[in-house]
């Protein structure tokens, strides 16, 4: 049965034309000049509404266990939330910890998904033990199992931290066989000491995570990353939330020379700040701690990540959703901030957060849908089956209402969390619908999805190179 | 009547994908998914073909009064090349002089255009003298002509020539009214110097033309024009043919601090060398006059500006078409280069050795697309009417065939030059169906277009700023 | 008769150390360490005094024509307010027009100093109109003048103004006979259209001088002069009286690339600000009405300014003294601040305002010598004779008391300017004594030099170039 | 007894002057300006010669333990080959290794100089195990040994080895107490993968080892140190031995900042290349094994360096000096080059080696001066003492021959070496007389100085801070 999405102002990367949509089944089969539709399916009248691509968050961690706890959202709860806030596919990452073999890690993800998700999703791999055999799987995991980008981390020793040589040998594996490096750029060595030193002190509020954590030390790591990428030969090299200024001249005097090197950035970065939030009074602050931490607003880090994203030098924005409760969960970190489990849930409200910086003027309507949405699925080899309004991808779709109105509050919101980070913000547009591979499974804010909907999407290889 | 192109694969600025283009009188009503067209419109079979969106040439100088004689192509000639080339829309300069009322200008060339084009095309206006009167002008062509573009020039003192308080003020109407200055970035003054030095010592070749132009001059005058945008506001600007290293190097500053500066360049300086083609022995070098003029290709002229395609630092490639035949024309300069015409001649051309970049892997098929076709409708106005494959747009079509293989000679041209800038050369790709509006008008080598059928475009305003 | 200097602190471009200095006649004939200097010279006692070389002002417009009146220090009173100043050289500029001839423009300067100045004097050439003839005189002038520096102006059109023509053949010049070329680095043209805006608009007040002469114009004009100067084989360049940090960015730039480009900032743009000074109410910033003008308190500029005297991208401190008094002259533009002639007077005050910054931590006391003496010298070919405390130099000294403190205000100052433009201002050090050529010409306030004293000092081509 | 050196010319860090210098003991008692000198003293006739300060090499090896050896030179062997060089004072390094006692160490290098060293000398420290004692250890030497530079490693892994955190705190404590941060700045554990997949792939040869160690690892960690030392709110930094045109950049970047950022180039990075040494037939390139490498031919470090050198965006000329005899030392790196003792032995030619550059035009004669012997003293806390001709300062003085010539040869230099990095060399210029400390040692290629002689200079904090 056919469907046909009618009267909307359809929205790519190069700029919004009026076209009716028609699906078929789980696929979009055709687009129409106003007018030029056959008569016959079902409609939907978009009439007033743009018509996006359903956006792709290309970086969440549903029930991610971290610091003796594991993060709220399951991956019931948390693909709920991301779809009734327009995202229709999520990536999110399977791990191998050291010691641990790949594969296994991948399974185990597969295992936690099975029949939970409400909408689609792929795996990045966290490689947390870069060694022969693990340098081994990342070559069946790009063969056989859709998974073509890894992630390394250069923060967090004695975690998931890799060195320099291990990071090097594994972009040169990379470089082979053509899959992406994921890198969290900090560097957790000099990022330790300075928590030790605060700690001593007796700065404990959650503020000094921030503190601690001073751009400088993501400028380095990104920079350093960058450099080692050069040694592999260029290998493509993905920045993950990426939060200030001086990390993204790096990224942007990389990009100013041709190489495949690009970041994301967060909801977070682009609109709060280390006074006004993480500064919050007491233990208040502890509902925003992240890695990497929330910027001085004395600083022009928000604006520059704003001119970034138009620029292209950040190219994605992804969440990092992390949630975790106040209660028992972000509460660890009472009386030593360096046990707060970090990270923050946005994954309901990016594609909104991202249209309020359309109205706002920072960021142009086709740019909008280019980074929460098509330079995603480039990126991580999901295009064109998702990313675009165009006859044979999925018909993933979302009408967004530009005279709508959104109000976050953890009152209202769907994700597993007993707090907002945006509590109280209200913002312009609105998800109006929302259609996954076919199926309207939210409208007018009424959910009708279901657990198991979702399914595996096996990735290729970035298309999106220079 | 409506046309379906089917089997073809569609390309946009966002990558490639099988889909069946309809098109019905001189629009495409509808893209469909393989197998999702309907019967009944006649066939044109695009099986192993590209299906791109015609190209535009967003400058050319088609019967340009230059130096006491005319650009050998008419607004006939011209147009026709085009076509068969795949150009389906070409920008052409109006031009007011120095004393000259602006709209006569515009008149003179509605006059030379009128039942003479074989595809569509618009106006840039050359402001040769900025006055009150100009000025005042520069708003009624932007609001009642469809004419959003006016072109200055830092060269030619005496011609075309304005100095840095004319542009100033040009720049301060633009950014009043929003349009875009295009500007022709090279010291004057500097080189004239240079240039009667040269002649002085008996440097009367060709090749002098280019040693007297040398790049720190085209470098110099992008700085200068990018300051003085800056002073207005942040003016749009648009660097002409672009040419060097260090001009790039100052399109690049800018862009990088999310300036509205954008720059095209042209296939001559992708390609061609000042020893290799203006350094030709005898006269023959004056096959390659023009300005700005080939670099030396013991720089790395043509590498940057290919890496300056692939990131977006140059947005477009135009061709600068502006031909003159050796006779009569380009001998005039024989014994004293400064009296040789300047311009080339590849109107017919571009589309051709721009996808030879994508084969030899210097350029994407997206980018190809874009900086071709999608970029140059959306920096000048005209998208989503042209530019894209696209419900809604006109059906410009090129169904270009990536197996075929081009030879350019004068023998088989159709620009009406004696000569041909790219003689000999042999490329993979051909274009196979040329479609302007919705009529076939060149298919299999075989050409049917017409003069006249191409019609005048009025122009918006640019909608490929940030 | 010979005199020693006895127990001070000499402070050379490397460091200080205590050691006696030995005057012979007009030189310094030896240089002790403590207590091994022979008894018997006449002493001067410097215990706890720094012994620096006299300061060196490069930068001076004594009685210099301007916009129909004259600058109000004559040579006479200049130098004498210099002298107590702690300055024992100034090179003023000696002029040619447009239409004159260099020698007879150099003759009338020789003129005006013959039997007047104080101290040593040399001077600069304006060529205010370079064509073929005055291109020959500077070759005279370096060969036999002992002139080797050329000032030439972006701004100014109509009176001073070389188009990039003129200023690239004098680069040529100057590139052959070694000569310096010295530039007044703004883009006159397009400031005139921001002034004659301003003028329309009502904007008349003093402060509007400034406002009309954005930084980005003399950033513009900076980068084309050192653009032009590679043109002409990386002639050596001077940029006089920097005062924005996007200009000092250009001379950065430049220096980064090891080319001979240096600049000169003024102590009024160390200190002041276009808010502050410039903006006083009424007629009041009349007083501080000067070109390059003041900049916005609100941006970086000053501490870039001191940054780059740290860093060297500045290497002199200059004050372009050219004082106008109120009344009767800066009062020609009450109702139209283009009218008000533009200059300071700050000759007196050089050496002490810029020993505040060594006070302050902003200089160090090494840097402090190099950049009002020892470079100057060397910048203008007139080292070792001037600019630094060594045996065989010229015996000009000066003792600088870091434990006194000077006041300055027109009550008593010696410049003839009916106000001060740094009035009430208190400051650390002292000078105590000057000695100019042997002769101790001012000590404890008492002043007892005498016009005509001074010689002309023809200077040889510099050797600060890289 | 006094000295007169008589007829010479005094070059200083500003330029150059005739001037006769007065010893009288130890110290430099007098300057003089030609004629003025009293007679009486012993004569010696520096006619047609530079009298120079005595060089200063701030960085030597003296039979250092390296990999199982010891470098070939004692301090015995290796001051005297200096002291004919023309250098009168060493900084060495003292070593402490991770779990020894940072005091012990600086006994153990007192134990090996006592009595050996035939010219001044001073020592850095080498913290190998940065730890809470170890920081404690700092501020002791730097209080009370006159020690106040301490080196860290960013390469060898296991032996030298300073992780981030470490850096980061040795960093704070430099900081603190004033002293200066030295740093051997290449990427330890990237290079180690490189030289282990070399080694696999059978590539085993000398050249390998420079193959095995990219400039990019060198650049990185230069980077980095840059980066750690800017959120130990600027600790004074040096970069050791740089070697690479993209490790200068990020010196310059810093530099251009106004920071405390500083760094030395070696003769063998000015001249000497991979292809042409290192890649020298057989296991001969081992001679020219040291880290970081030599650099390829092909690109432009060596004129960048020159470069650098000219725009003090490299301060110093050390020699890194650290040899190795072929035989039994060398050799024990055939068929794996990373067994190859690392260092080459140049103490006793870097004042000849970088007058050459003099000669050939690409450093002046004061910066000669400057670099080899005024800022090395600057740096290191020695001046006035050392480091320039003045009175008060030590007499350790160089009689250099401009007209003389060199010839470098194993036969004929006195470094204990079975072969010489720079065999054959002809160069301009000659050590003529070397005076340390008053005493001639030094004359005519006679030498009369004697181990035991040189004594310790405790040193300073760096008055070269900006």
């Amino acid at each position: 049965m056919s469907t046909l999405i009618k009267g909307g102002t359809v929205v790519s990367p190069t700029g919004a034309a009026p076209a009716d949509v028609l699906i078929d089944g789980e696929r979009i089969v055709a687009l129409f000049a106003p007018g030029s539709a056959p008569e016959g399916p079902e409609v939907i009248d978009a009439t007033g509404k743009y018509v996006i691509p359903g956006a792709i968050d290309a970086h969440t961690h549903m029930q991610m266990p971290f610091g003796g706890t594991e993060a709220s959202d399951t991956f019931d709860t948390g693909t709920k939330a991301a779809a009734i806030g327009g995202t229709t596919t999520i990536i999110d990452f399977a791990i191998q910890r050291y010691g641990e073999v790949v594969q296994d890690g991948l399974a185990a993800w597969h295992g936690k998904t099975a029949d939970q998700c409400h909408i689609d999703y792929g795996f990045h791999m966290i490689v947390g033990g870069v060694d022969d055999e693990s340098l081994k799987a990342m070559d069946q995991l790009v063969a056989s199992e859709g998974i073509t980008s890894f992630k390394l981390f250069m923060a967090y020793p004695g975690v998931f931290y890799s060195d320099d040589g291990q990071i090097l040998r594994a972009m040169q594996k990379a470089r082979d066989n053509g899959a992406m490096i994921m890198m969290h750029a900090e560097n957790g060595p000099a990022i330790d000491v300075l928590v030790k030193q605060a700690l001593e002190r007796g700065e404990t509020d959650p503020v000094f995570h921030g503190l601690t954590r001073p751009q400088e030390l993501e400028a380095e790591a990104t920079s350093r990353a960058i450099w080692l990428a050069s040694v592999a030969a260029d290998c493509p090299l993905y920045i993950v939330h990426l939060s200030a200024s001086k990390a993204l001249e790096q990224v942007r005097n990389a990009r100013d020379l041709g190489r495949n090197v690009f970041a994301e950035t967060c909801p977070q970065y682009l609109y709060l700040t280390l006074e006004d939030q993480l500064g919050a009074p007491g233990f208040d602050g502890a509902k925003w701690v992240c890695s990497t931490p929330l910027r001085s607003g004395k600083e022009s880090h928000r604006a520059d990540l704003w001119q970034g994203l138009r620029t292209n030098d950040l190219s994605v924005v992804s969440t990092d959703h992390c949630p975790f409760c106040m209660k028992d969960q972000k509460e660890m970190g009472i009386g030593d901030f360096s046990k707060i489990p970090n990270g923050i849930g946005s994954v309901e409200h990016r594609v909104d957060l991202l249209y309020q910086g359309v109205v706002e003027g920072k960021l142009s309507l086709a740019r909008w849908v280019e980074t929460i949405a098509t330079t995603p699925a480039r990126m991580f080899g999901m295009y064109p089956r998702k990313g675009i309004i165009a006859p044979g991808s999925d018909a993933d779709i979302v009408l967004y209402d530009p005279d709508g109105r959104t109000r976050i509050s953890v009152e209202t919101h769907h994700m597993n969390m007993d707090y907002s980070a945006w509590e109280g913000w209200e913002i312009d547009g609105k998800v109006d619908t929302v259609i996954s591979r076919g199926e309207v499974i939210s409208r007018n804010g009424e959910y009708t999805g279901r657990p198991g909907r979702g399914k595996y999407v096996p990735r290729g290889l970035s298309d999106y190179l220079v």
